[in-house]
């Protein structure tokens, strides 16, 4: 089968490596309907974070059910699934707190052979894991959306869920990338009143007010911290939601959150420094992650179905598996928000 | 009057200054019955933080109203008032979120010229910073649990309130002053399941399993870890309460929580170096911060009142003003968990 792999730093290619198969009765092989590129893979392909040179990457994907291993009772050859980036069992403590990639016996997909870009995966602990999708006569805007349960829109709803946004709330969302898109998403989803998006870019910017932003701040660090202010008569944001992950991001994160409130932030950390004495002085607090995205696909896919949320939008470069360091290519030089892998079709 | 002061590292003394009395409309005038030393004051007095030489100290203190400011209506002179650690207006947007330590007009008592170890202390915006006590005839034990709503207990229970605690949960309080002590009773309080309280001091011991701890681990770090892993089957606290503030209390707390849970913290930060990468990875979250203790009096006030918790078993030490060196070494030498100041009699 074909499989994007990781030869270096901005050397993404394809390699012919041998068809996925069971090993564990627990596993199930899914051939690869849609896949993507997401901007944590960005860290590796720049250099920034570690990754086994000739390895699978990719940790988005949907597809079919091909294989299932002997101990795999509630799914079967043909199934239309949605993957979470994570895998995990379902069953242990954390888990049944809704806290799946903190699973006990889980891991991670996107190395180690768990490749999603790829034409098949295999994925260990199916059952626990993998998302059967009803019906498989969906239009492509549906699968589009599908895909982005996967992880992004998974991981924008976990900021604003850590963030403890109620309904009514003002929100801000740091970050402009697809989780930070689908933040603005899931705070509209869940009644916010008022949604304050930081963004710089004009294509962004668009989706946004699509998905529900309000107001747009076009200013980093000092300058956005003092529109937001004025934005909410001094006092900040009631929930915060921190989408990128660098230093500065999370410091303008928390300086834009009111006293008492909560940052919820998704943007795997790189090189942060966080001030506990700032959260000390204000009582502003910080809780997120790895976003147990498994825990909510189920909800978000009922309003994916319904046509109530459409967060494939964020979708604006699209190839095949072949055209794979290109999509790398267009969202490292932010030419695209979000690379569609289009890797076989459902039927 | 008399006062406290400081006059430097290790040196409390007593001075006459002049009588406080009314500067701004909205000030009233304590003449203190209670008041007492804080673990936080051990800070300044070991020389960890600074506090200027002269100044007057302590903010914890219950009294009488002995005069008001013309903008003062709903205190009058002879009630009888618990004060909170920090003066709050009451109104503004983050008094009225129940944040009145982050009041856009407020300010903390224990330093310039607002010392509550005193005779007699100025309190700026009265109106919303005193909360007045029904009736005047209580049991000492009363009035030394009134005491505690000035800060620890409103603290200790600002912990556990910040690290989500619901009940049944399995609580850890980490810190076993004051402040953690109060901590363990505030977990009870609100139906802790089971409480965790990690001391090594048999003295303390007794008072945390009297306020509801149901185990006691000894350890500290590593060994604290890992007690606390065993007693949950290797899960962690649903809830932990960091009540120290030091860098390895802080650590010890989040590597207790659960995957996906809270840990509330009120000990003041001290070269506390915060890890995101370990948030990040088991979603743990963090809050806490300078208690806003006025919004918790009157439901805490309530339960005093009715008997139903009796937080002033921390005090374990008692003296007159005069004494407050001794009080202060008491603590500092770790004789007592807080030391009590007999000010005047009530009537």
């Amino acid at each position: 089968m074909q499989a994007a792999v990781f030869n270096g730093p901005r050397d993404i290619g394809i390699a012919n490596v041998p068809d996925r198969h069971i090993v564990e009765p627990t596993d199930a092989v899914v051939r690869v309907v849609l896949a993507c590129v997401c901007g944590s893979d960005l860290w590796y392909y720049r250099g920034q974070s570690p990754h086994a040179a000739g390895d699978l990457i990719g940790h988005e994907f949907i597809g079919v059910v091909e294989q299932t291993g002997p101990a795999v009772q509630t799914l079967t050859e043909g199934d239309f699934v949605v993957a979470p980036f994570a895998f995990s069992c379902g069953v242990c403590p954390n888990c049944e707190a809704g806290f799946q990639t903190a699973c006990l016996h889980g891991g991670f997909f996107g190395g180690d052979g768990l490749g999603g870009q790829a034409e098949k995966v295999r994925v260990p602990l199916a059952e626990g894991t993998l998302v059967k999708v009803p019906g498989t006569n969906h239009s492509d805007e549906v699968l589009r959306s599908l895909l982005t349960l996967s992880d992004v829109m998974g991981t924008g709803h976990h900021a604003i869920v850590s963030a403890s946004a109620k309904p009514g709330d003002t929100v801000v969302v740091v970050g402009d990338g697809a989780v930070g898109l689908c933040a603005v998403l899931a705070a509209k989803r869940l009644g916010a009143g008022r949604i304050i998006a930081l963004s710089r870019n004009p294509a962004r910017q668009a989706v946004a007010r699509e998905f529900g932003a309000t107001d747009i701040v076009p200013g980093r660090g000092d300058e956005a911290i003092e529109a937001v202010l004025e934005l909410t008569g001094g006092i900040g944001a009631d929930a915060t939601a921190e989408c990128v992950g660098s230093n500065d991001s999370v410091a303008t994160a928390l300086r834009i959150a009111r006293a008492g409130s909560m940052v919820g932030f998704v943007g795997v950390p790189h090189d942060v420094e966080l001030s506990i004495g700032r959260l000390f002085g204000r009582n502003v607090g910080i809780k997120g992650g790895a976003a147990p995205v498994r825990a909510y696909i189920p909800a978000l896919m009922d309003d994916v179905l319904a046509g109530y949320i459409n967060p494939g939008r964020v979708f604006d470069f699209e190839t095949n598996l072949n055209g794979v360091a290109e999509a790398f290519a267009a969202m490292d030089e932010r030419r695209a928000i979000k690379s569609l892998l289009r890797v076989s079709s459902i039927a």
